[in-house]
């Protein structure tokens, strides 16, 4: 695995990738002659860098070899697909390589919330000016009205969180202390939505390598993976509380692993607004419906707690580089499956998750880490 | 196989999707609930349209299946790579839905012209102003110094294309006759490419349902499915005659088929130019370097010669409808291994060989079929 720091920076898309892949090849200690394909995973390299056919742009970090390779999108859920897609085709191609990447800071305010909007549908949503924050503002409310959810049980997520990214080097806000009171003094994006409630607009990469015969001592392997999609405007949902997909995705990946959800020892998931990772907690099966709230307060999904999530900050403070998300949540959780997180290392390393999310649900890619090296 | 006839179009994105699919599913006398997972190729519908994670999209037309999907893009090779990844998918899933689509029209022309560009390099092309018919006004600048090629071989494979294209009802210039006068006759857009030695800009979409468990008569067996890659730019290549990454991935196929390119009966090659179509046949051994050109002038190319190349008419005549260009090509190959191909029905029908390129030669798919059904 290979990661950059998520955040701000005027590297470029291509040294982003460089970066991340040269990272991930010598934690396998490959070469890159080794590599047989590999995906990219990337949302918004057309609207936002006038760059697309990046498969080609990486081969030329690694000119000559001419390796299988394409793109992948599936909005902020293209990590997590590539993951899957690599996965799937290791019978062709082995080893394979997952780069994820993205940039968007210095693209203006405007343009990036139309572009970033392009995950939602062109009529029902972006037409109707239904901005992603305005997007989960709608499932909050939903979750609110449904539960009782308070702005509180939003403010548990996104200080843990941010507790979370001081111990994580690579993290967005990992220079920001964030206190609670900093976190309800947030001024409201979309109702109830709150600044501390969003995540930031990162830049960033992260690559994995995936493989059955090129295994070592510092392997993890890969115990379930599954994507699935759903409908892609909320208008277009009965339930506004909860996303099929996710559910779906879950569902067959603990079905592969055979394992259930309280065998889970920690999570990454999709936590691009703190709604969401409630929402996440409760498609996964770690709570009832409506009851993630409880285990948030009671501490469950601390570093110390039974359910860790989101150790290394999560898509909220840890950053969302978009198209590398999906990649960067695989890295966090080998890195603690390894036992390498340094300070916010948890102590149950058996089982890990990891839950992307495009859009508003339309789309989720849900994988399991664990087991014997 | 589903495909629209590509083309200008006030159909939008989905509904030219909604077309190709069900064409498709009918063509397979299957229904939707019967197909596991599906691929989405589009190159444009961010900058184009305004619409990214067309998977989830796509899941608005058969809601409540939640079936894995994702979108894939290679530039102009989206299509062709879509189909390599179902093929690679089918342990997994099983039958695989493959659709490209792309809508092109009604971009006013500069912004067109911009976004097709974002196949190329955007430092070493795009700010260079290297549009794609400079790109490939240098390949066929660089085939005539080296081989003595002439416009007027460019003429007889536009030509050659233009005739096909009045044969098939599905292709974008099926209602224009051309005539050799008029080839000749045509405005410079990039020196020695002339108004007819360039594709139009389509609209269209095609689909294909990949499947080992639900075949019948009907089907067309899938022999050999490779993709390969290059750097982006010609300015980082030593060769401008030939594509490295079309060689490759004709070696891989060929080799998966057991098959020589000797043996090919027919085959749609990525002539985006005139040129390109030149460079493909030699690219894939159905010439020597530089002698394509004698083919195409003895006829061995057309409807009635050994080797007939892109009946259909091409992207030439056919269209480029950019992420459907790939499953359409596959499209005209089953039609014609089925003898459906009415008018422009060839003879000999064995084996059909695919081939699309993405920008200048940065990726290439090509596939094989044939074969007992």
């Amino acid at each position: 695995m290979g990661k950059t720091k998520f955040g701000p920076t005027v590297k470029t898309l291509v040294q982003l990738m460089h970066e991340a892949i040269g990272d991930a090849l010598r934690d396998a200690d490959l070469r890159a002659e080794d590599i047989q394909a590999f995906v990219v995973a990337n949302f918004l390299g057309g609207p936002n860098n006038a760059q697309l056919h990046l498969n080609s742009v990486v081969a030329g970090l690694m000119p000559g070899l001419n390796l299988p390779s394409w793109r992948v999108e599936a909005a902020c859920a293209s990590g997590g697909v590539a993951m899957h897609q690599a996965i799937l085709s290791l019978d062709a191609y082995d080893p394979i390589l997952v780069v994820g990447v993205e940039h968007m800071s210095g693209v203006p305010g405007l343009e990036i919330t139309r572009n970033i909007g392009m995950a939602g549908d062109v009529g029902l949503d972006q037409a109707a000016g239904l901005t992603f924050p305005a997007n989960y503002a709608i499932v909050a409310q939903s979750h609110m009205q449904a539960y009782g959810t308070t702005t509180d049980d939003f403010d548990n997520v996104s200080h843990k969180n941010h507790r979370n990214a001081r111990l994580n080097p690579k993290a967005h806000f990992h220079h920001k202390k964030v206190e609670m009171s900093d976190v309800q003094a947030g001024v409201t994006v979309a109702a109830p939505l709150r600044l501390f409630d969003c995540c930031p607009i990162s830049d960033g990469a992260a690559a994995a390598i995936v493989s059955r015969s090129r295994t070592d001592g510092r392997s993890v392997r890969v115990l379930g993976s599954a994507v699935s999609s759903d409908v892609i405007s909320l208008s277009q949902r009965a339930e506004k509380t909860t996303f099929a997909a996710a559910r779906d995705a879950g569902a067959r990946a603990y079905r592969q692993a055979g394992v259930s959800p309280g065998e889970i020892d920690l999570a990454e998931v999709h936590d691009c607004f703190t709604i969401a990772e409630l929402v996440a907690m409760e498609d996964l099966g770690f709570a009832e419906p409506g009851r993630a709230t409880a285990r948030v307060r009671a501490g469950d999904t601390t570093l110390t707690g039974p359910l860790p999530i989101n150790t290394g900050g999560g898509l909220k403070a840890g950053g969302h580089a978009i198209g590398a998300t999906g990649v960067g949540q695989v890295y966090e959780l080998v890195t603690q499956l390894r036992g390498e997180a340094g300070e916010r290392q948890v102590a149950r390393t058996g089982l890990g998750l990891s839950h992307n999310v495009g859009g508003v649900g339309g789309t989720c890619a849900v994988h399991i880490f664990g087991g014997e090296r």
